[in-house]
């Protein structure tokens, strides 16, 4: 058995598959676990992350949230994609691991996620980094996290943990996904993304045989992977894992029990331990939301009625679930609106707007313009339209005569009359943070309760 | 004591106040009650009725439905705003009376209201009209069902019951009247609608002294009422009232054992007993929905922002309550919209909107134009637009190029293709129930979950 | 066709299997059904009736509720076994339709099943008999409510439903009994108990071939069913049936529209039509509750620990639900306690008990003696032991020095000091109800809320 | 205006009031805020501490839990007792600050606090530690812990804040003391302990006017604060704080941007600026939990039904609210039980208990002892008395014929038969954790999941 600690210490290996015999103990006999099939409600616990790490691509949206808890869609939050595909796919017991700007995330699950809707005994069990008396650091990387928590997610006698992270947008039947492990016996099974031109989406590249059975893995494939192959057998990896809840424990506790991360480390060891790891393709809509850019973008394709996991939004019997809200209506004076979405609750006066994801209770004002944008609203109703003393007279929202292009507006924030967001000087990046918003990949990002004043042209 | 028998039979009695004194028993001594003043929340329920009759003049809305379960704007039910009235004056024990078509009430209360959002020990619970080993029969009227859930309603010792119709729409701080009651130390307190032209809305017609105390009571006071009086003192009722629990038991189970009606028989009974009946007078917004053309009005109104009531939809601190939902925004082709509101979850294709309320899930088809009128939209959303055989190929909603004006268009209505509702004849009222619709006042009503053919002309 | 109205007409008819193959419009073909076996959570709605008749055998203990809302086991009540058996077997989709006194069961069940704990999609929904534009009647049986509620019952595009008393007690998964039925190609299945003596729990007798299929069918085999046969297979009905969704809206709207009885009329008729009817054999412990008698039977047996219903209460994976509730630990002084089972938030001081069941929140007084009893408990503590004016000094629960022998005493009753309860002069059936007490099958039945006065002997 | 680092670097300090009138900045007019007098539910937030820090003196009850997530009284946590004060104060914005083993407690808010129950815009939120772009550090302190999550805690408009700590047992109506602090216009009030002998519980002592104005603060009174006094105006903190919310931010941001603690930074320094400093007296039963033995001993007091919190249990209109649960009844076989108090879902067979507080799900064997001990009882029931490998042959609970005496057994231990638990030896204080157990202050803890062999002697 290879030593882990020197695979650990180097970076951009290759690991190749040497013995598929070699792991042999395993408590389980996978035989009987296939011929039992029990229901995934029984016998799966998802384990979600609600963010990657403190060096966030996504700010400065995650200025005050975990990449999860990042609002899209008009009315939804990232990890909603990922928690209803677990509830559509009968997977009812949920560990959310989380410790960046947790608090966002942790409420929003309380909320949209105590009990209704779930299953008998399911559950979305939010899991903060937490101090104790054995351990007083944070969450060191995705497999210490699984680690320190193993006590928790060990509660129910399950057979596999699914990995997932929390802030990808897709649709999938994780039931396909692990009954293709559980056919195939395999000791871990790795969702790869089929379509892709095998980039690495930042989880890695594998290479399957025939069967779908991995037989290398490289984790950072920039280094000429593709070099002299035909690659129709390589795939990126989607960063979503099925572990048999035994082998879990084994390779975190017995074989790598000091290392932290779970896609450069464990799976790598796994492989050197001789584990049969396999491949399932996935060829769906998926979008993993690694920048700006890619957030933008994803928001974009809401509007888009071709697209199918937007479509699915008006699925009856697999809808995207999010917090329940009573909000009122949508109150209209005069708007021109053109492939956009609309949250509940907005106050749209006479307005043109075009392209657009309209959050819920945005308000927009009279003669306001606003194109190929994402405006995420507002989670209360203003006061009267003025805060505690540092806006005076500009309340949440878009003012008159206001136009908008290819922005980002974060909730809460409060923009002004005649106000130009237009990235006039057509910056790339800039960060204006001190003025209330950034510039990245030359689309505008205003923060959450920035205010811009009236008659200002960015 | 007159004999309530008599009073009875008399229809369109005048009852006047004879003597101030002559009622002397209670239980309950006045002044100890309006020292302490406890909170509403442990020393008020209220009784709100979910329908009048079983010949409702809101038929065919009520085909289906109770009158209180009824959808008005866009999101809502009609007893959705008493019900938030309750709440937000801090009433939390709540209720609700049913007996006719109690269903569709019973789930939209039981799924919107359980628990959440109340106080901790506050309810709203339904009580369908049952049967007993002591009355096999339907509740008679107002009184006899009070009368016959007095053991339900006297489980928490509250002070006074109360009453209030669950049909109608207005905001009122009921806290101010039970203020009002309280500090006149008056037996029964009725609220009184200031504003009108002291037209009968139902609840008769009240004249009061200058300490709002009710000298007369006038059923029906059509009967020439006001001939030659300047009327500055009479004011229609709104058919809410306070009683003191101890005098409701008093009057219900002592006093008037056999009466079946509040308005009619009790009420006029206390008068001629003597108790003190004091006036709150309400000069608010407040519609009491007694027609279809009531009902079409009242949407109507949600569409302009001046309006009070609809104004505050939007208000923060004392929201209108519902059944929460997590519905997708409302996604928009290209679309003009003015004066309208729209619903969550709607799916607007190339179409034309004005004047109109859209409820939720509505789906409206390409170059389809729809103007001053009630779309009430869907509870789900089709599959694939083919319910079970009976309207192969027109889905719920509206179809394309269709042209809708001045209609109310009740829910899981199927609209085909090129159909123009447009009262074409002009027609006042007319029953078309087998076509799928009525006409009332000139407005046609296509019927609950109708099916309205390609090319249909109404 | 046979007509249904001449089967009426004759009560004790046997029905025989005439042919097998004389239905055959069937808009489902059973081999899809079968083949596809979809989730019984998206293919089966139960229906559970609330209530037998306002006749009810277990009168007083229907004197304020429906036979389903009557407490059971210390901290149930009857409805609990069968929507726990629901859940328990993932079916989600539950109508619970009532007339008789449904206000206790609505309350329960909207607090007790409001969400939480279903799946996704799933819900309990009371549906009270109720007054429409089309019938201002009663539900004259069975049959007739649910033909009144099918347009609610058809909601959700299910498979089959599944048809249960409402106030029996047993542990059955209901998934196995759909299965057999799916496989069998049947068109109505019915659960029968193969333990019985053959004797008739009130829903008939049937007789069956060696594949488990109906031949005969008698509703009331007191007469002579058994003559001549050793009748291994003859079984009593268990009142639960599946029906297949189509079988049974073109049963009740096209085969026999005016029958108003499942049992005794559409069943009959179904065979009649020659329809397949199957068996489902059932062995575990049963209880139909048809008297005071089987109550306390039913009651005794949560005491022994062998009681396989009763053991499951303890059981992890399928627990007994019910309102869910945060009730102090029991305070005990000084008690010996044999052969009982204790609810929670009970006061109990110096004292003994002895094969007795104790609701929640019983209070019971020092030197009290309890044997062989049934002991309600309370809804709610005291206001300081005194209600309003009627029980002056004689607090909810037992008083001191007071013995009580083989005895029901339901909620909120106010037993003084001193008091006997021992049915002195072993009177087998006897109504003392204004008294506060009734004697049935010699077990002494205090009614709810009733004061026995100190020294008392019953 | 002093400066604080110089106040910090100094312990022990005596902090005396200089001038009352040197703080005159105020953003809010005390006037205005007494006429109003908003009601709490909407003007007071409450922030509750989870834990103390990493070394809690209750150790090894917080091996797996904060402090406010023990166990107590069969039923409780902790923190069920200041969130139930808080909710019938009518407080219902509720924040818990929290990184010490947040897990449990967090899970055991979100679940019995998730919005039933409180007023309509009432919550309790989870804050657990987090890192942020800002700061990458843990919670330093009270102080820094508000510092913060201030962007969150001023989400709603209040007026004050209430700081509770979240581990102490007692019950107070904060409304009196928020009615007391708005009366006397001070910046902070503080809750004393009125009984205590003046020893500091942790939170310093303070000395006050005879208008209840803080005179003096002692953070450490060791040091002969009482030598040559009479004190009969000096009091023990109970770390419970009213502190206006413009004074929180001020002194938080800019006073004293970079102190850590409230109690021994925040207070002197705000007394050292001269601001309005009152004390609450409070006089009921009160426990600080501030070791193995005051834990032993509040769970004592629970048995005593003289004691004033215990008895409020069993109070009708101001509860002690937990996660509700639908356990069933306690089964008995033969017990005699004298002054204690048992949870619900226990199985006792032939055993005697005596002054013990026995939680939920406790199973004892046969023959079994138990005396004055305190057994935490089981969060599931047993999967056939098995758990995975490690305990064979033990089920969680307690063993035939063993025998326990002054004793706390933590959730899930597995004791076996014949098993003294005695403290034979007659330790005072022993660390055996590798035994499943630790002695403190002479009081074996049973450590939870631990397993005790068959025949152990302790």
């Amino acid at each position: 058995m290879p030593m882990l600690s020197s695979l650990c210490s180097l970076p951009y290996t290759c690991y190749k598959l040497t013995s598929p015999s070699s792991f042999v103990k395993s408590s389980q006999n996978p035989d009987c676990l296939n011929s039992l099939f029990p229901p995934a409600s029984q016998s799966v616990a998802a384990i979600v992350f609600g963010d990657q790490s403190s060096q966030s691509r996504l700010y400065p949206l995650t200025k005050r949230r975990s990449e999860a808890a990042i609002p899209i869609a008009g009315s939804y939050r990232l990890v909603d994609a990922v928690l209803s595909n677990c509830i559509n796919s009968n997977i009812t017991k949920i560990y959310a691991l989380t410790q960046f700007n947790s608090t966002s995330l942790n409420s929003h699950i309380a909320r949209a996620y105590s009990g209704a809707r779930l299953s008998k005994d399911g559950f979305v069990e939010v899991i903060a980094a937490y101090q104790s008396p054995d351990d007083n650091g944070w969450f060191q990387g995705t497999a210490d996290a699984i680690r320190r928590c193993l006590w928790v997610l060990e509660e129910y006698p399950v057979n596999e943990f699914l990995i997932l992270p929390g802030h990808h947008l897709y649709r999938m039947d994780y039931q396909k996904l692990i009954d293709a492990h559980r056919r195939s016996k395999a000791h871990i099974t790795v969702s790869l993304f089929s379509k892709a031109e095998n980039k690495d989406h930042g989880f890695g590249i594998f290479k399957l045989n025939a069967q779908n059975q991995v037989l290398e893995f490289r984790e950072n494939p920039n280094h000429h992977f593709r070099v002299n192959e035909r690659d129709d057998d390589v795939f990126s990896s989607m960063g979503i894992y099925v572990i048999n809840r035994d082998v879990m424990r084994m390779l975190l506790t017995e074989a790598f029990p000091n290392v932290n991360d779970l896609k450069s480390q464990v799976i790598p060891g796994a492989i050197s331990l001789g584990m049969k790891i396999n491949g399932y393709l996935f060829d769906g809509y998926w979008e993993d939301m690694r920048s700006i850019e890619a957030y933008y973008r994803a928001n974009m394709e809401t509007i888009r009625r071709e697209n199918t996991v937007y479509n699915s939004f008006y699925d009856r019997d697999s809808p995207l679930y999010t917090l329940p809200r009573h909000l009122p209506p949508t109150l209209v004076t005069d708007a021109i609106i053109t492939d956009s979405i609309i949250g509940d609750g907005c106050i749209l006066s006479k307005c043109r707007i075009k392209g657009t994801v309209i959050g819920m209770r945005t308000r927009i004002g009279d003669n306001a313009v606003v194109e190929d944008s994402v405006i995420m609203g507002s989670d209360t109703y203003d006061h009267n339209g003025i805060s505690d003393g540092e806006a005076i007279g500009i309340p949440i929202g878009i003012g008159e005569c206001s136009h908008i292009r290819k922005a980002i507006v974060d909730k809460h924030a409060r923009i002004g009359k005649n106000v130009m967001i237009i990235n006039k000087d057509n910056v790339q990046e800039g960060n204006m943070e001190a003025n209330g918003y950034i510039i990245s990949g030359g689309i505008v990002v205003v923060i959450r309760s920035a205010v811009i004043p009236d008659g200002s042209i960015l």
